[in-house]
């Protein structure tokens, strides 16, 4: 907080005492917990459920915090429109409640989208540290290519991969900048654009999102960081240490480039033949909003909610895929779509051989059972979390699509829906039940579920 | 076809050619057909792969030639129509192409609700005889309930069950024509009437479905028996055998009641405070129209297309949930939504206490791995099928709400939609394209996706 801080200084702007009200009052929060926590008896290493605890914690504490500043600064002067604002920053989500950004001071702006670019930093971690130790929905995976100490121990590897992790994230963010900047872009601009990117979280500082400066070169370098941000950042690591190799090969991510690529073109195919008479332009807008929303971004360079319904939907069901695992991007995820259709190819193979043993292989790794079913229970719960949300925010009225696709784009942290919610409209509009649902979905989807949904099960509160 | 024929001399109508010319032409096929596979070298007993073909080719060539009498009479003289509507028929769909039914001689209409009757007659078999035999789709859970022969030869099993199953079928069929004909219903309208209930099809010989007759004890009635038919058969015929409490016990069962039971109630509350003065009302039309939906029968009293967001929302997740296993209705079924319930909560288990061991039962019988797993998968493709069938739907211009609710309704093996397939409407307006894709998605939906879709993977062809 006192970072923004800063910016109020540099531009001499009415929002400095905000931002140091703001902190203190988080800071005194902190010592107080500290001292509470210090008289109970602490044992030495973290349990399994400390795990589930702590990072559940840990966002939702963030996000109350974090909307100390919009509240007090008066920007939402109600404080489920300022939670639902921070939740959205901190899971990288971008869905906004602001009608008019553009008269924001930039210290808030500042704010709202570094709480994008830490949240980014908590979600590379848990992907590729925490949560695979945690056996969270099949993450297991990715504690195979996890940097770091192979300790047993959980706390000094995660401060190792933590260092190593965050090191990939600071180069490409500075990189962003500088590229940013010299394509045209304010510095301002150029640096809470690149928070935003490299978080997939997708807030802007203008109403019209990327769309706002509509330069081509700006739209590539933008397309570029994203797609990157959409990458585990494990592999990103070794790329840096001189093995590309591991990226290139890598199954999920030829997936995602493919996957991608396919969506664009047909898109654009779509487009071309139904919206714009250039293939060109029809090309530059399909391939940034698919790159944008695959990767759970949600920046717009168009009004996504005008273009036929093909292209809608097929914009929607990527809501669902996301990026890759390890990534800062959210939703299902590239690595359990691909085992999800192994599992189905080899249940129908299994009709045919009712006792061969036929092991599901990744890059000729043989995926265990146990990761299979947690992910097909991660996509069970995905598809319920998403129905129930969609059922409360109708029960309010909410109109179908709207509803629909606002579930979607916040259980998968991407921004912007269709309709009401869609890229020109903002959630400004929907009651506090519905916002608060919405936030819900945000968090739960961000904590990979069963982090969150493990609170709620009677054996977690059992000695 | 003959049938439809006697119909015709009855009512002294012009159609009773095209049904001779229909029955001379199927039989000639037929015959035709036989001697060619004479020729062949036959086994004596047929092997899994067999079974999946004949399943398959048995609702094709049956909705190959169904279609016969409509487009010889020239009620539809586009073949993809007659092909669709009969598809609709034999696989218990009910989605029509037929812009006014009520023009139509009774032997056609007598057809057209027939073919559902028959539909229904080869899913039980299907359903408690066959696929269980297969492993179909984690369909084995169903053995165990199915009365008949414990021989481990297909043939002579088959033989068996089905005379027991057809028995049920056929009593529940006499008493609900009698009680509809009571009812004040015309004896004709009675008897197809209870072919489309029996069957969960939910053809009519009216435009308004069973709105037209109007009358609250005609559809207490029908109500009752679409009930019936979501039903687990081998259940009922315990229930005739003086065991009912193993269907009152049955998790299942209770499931469907209990999930019925919610859904009016959710929807009476939305359509009293939103759309009728009476609470008695709202609860008539909801309850009819949610029992007809969930049990995937698709017949209307009332445009539910014109309801608020929340109850249409619920209707069309209910035409994912489907009635039970073993009953003529379609959709996943209640018993893979239990099953993948308890995995899911069994995961988040697994997340506290790693090491243990914690089988998933029902009714106390542990369900084996093999049966989740499979049961997981056909979640997944559902969802799969369900999504690539939207997409070419929608590629062709269809609007998304249609699209979408055509896609479930089909797969599902409902009928009516919303918006442009709506209960009031029908599917005519969709292009030759869009109605060969549905007609698919009624196959795949109605031979629990796994027996269609094993034909497709290579290692079903080689020897």
């Amino acid at each position: 907080m006192l970072l923004p801080a800063v910016c109020s200084l540099i531009y001499r702007e009415d929002d400095l005492w905000v931002f140091l009200a703001s902190a203190l009052l988080t800071s005194t929060f902190g010592m107080v917990l500290e001292g509470i926590t210090k008289v109970a008896d602490r044992p030495e290493e973290l349990e399994r459920k400390d795990g589930f605890f702590i990072a559940s914690m840990c966002w939702f504490t963030a996000s109350i915090f974090g909307a100390l500043p919009y509240i007090i600064y008066g920007a939402l002067s109600n404080p489920v429109d300022a939670f639902f604002e921070a939740v959205a920053g901190f899971t990288t989500t971008g869905a906004s409640v602001i009608k008019n950004v553009e008269v924001l001071p930039h210290g808030i702006l500042f704010w709202r989208n570094f709480t994008q670019w830490l949240g980014g930093m908590g979600i590379i971690l848990l992907g590729i540290a925490i949560l695979p130790r945690l056996a969270v929905g099949g993450m297991q995976l990715m504690a195979l290519e996890a940097p770091g100490p192979t300790t047993e121990k959980l706390t000094p590897r995660i401060a190792e991969t933590a260092k190593k992790l965050w090191g990939i994230y600071l180069i490409f963010s500075l990189i962003e900048v500088f590229l940013l900047f010299i394509a045209g872009m304010p510095l301002f601009d150029s640096v809470i654009h690149m928070f935003s990117t490299m978080s997939t979280g997708g807030y802007s500082s203008k109403n019209l999102s990327i769309g706002a400066y509509g330069s081509p070169v700006i739209e590539v370098i933008v397309v570029f960081f994203m797609m990157i941000a959409g990458t585990n950042f494990a592999l990103l690591y070794w790329v840096f240490r001189g093995n590309p190799v591991k990226l290139l090969k890598d199954t999920e991510f030829r997936f995602y480039v493919l996957l991608n690529a396919v969506s664009i073109i047909l898109i654009s195919l779509e487009l071309w033949l139904k919206k714009y008479p250039s293939i060109f332009e029809a090309l530059r807008f399909a391939s940034f909003q698919v790159i944008s929303i695959s990767t759970t971004t949600g920046y717009a360079t168009d009004n996504f909610d005008l273009w036929p319904s093909f292209s809608k939907w097929l914009l929607l069901i990527l809501m669902f895929v996301g990026g890759c695992a390890g990534s800062t991007s959210g939703a299902i995820k590239n690595i359990r779509i691909i085992i999800l259709f192994k599992k189905a190819h080899r249940e129908l193979q299994r009709l045919i051989y009712p006792k061969a043993v036929l092991p599901i292989r990744v890059a000729n790794r043989v995926v265990s059972e146990e990761v299979t079913s947690s992910i097909m229970s991660f996509f069970y719960l995905y598809i319920l979390v998403f129905l129930i949300g969609t059922l409360l925010v109708m029960a309010e009225g909410v109109p179908l699509i709207t509803a629909i696709s606002a579930c979607a784009a916040t259980i998968g942290n991407v921004g912007p829906g269709l309709e009401l919610v869609g890229p020109a409209m903002n959630y400004s509009g929907l009651s506090n039940l519905s916002k608060f649902v919405l936030s819900l979905l945000m968090l739960l989807g961000r904590l990979e579920l069963f982090t969150i949904l493990v609170l709620f099960i009677p054996a977690f509160w059992k000695k």
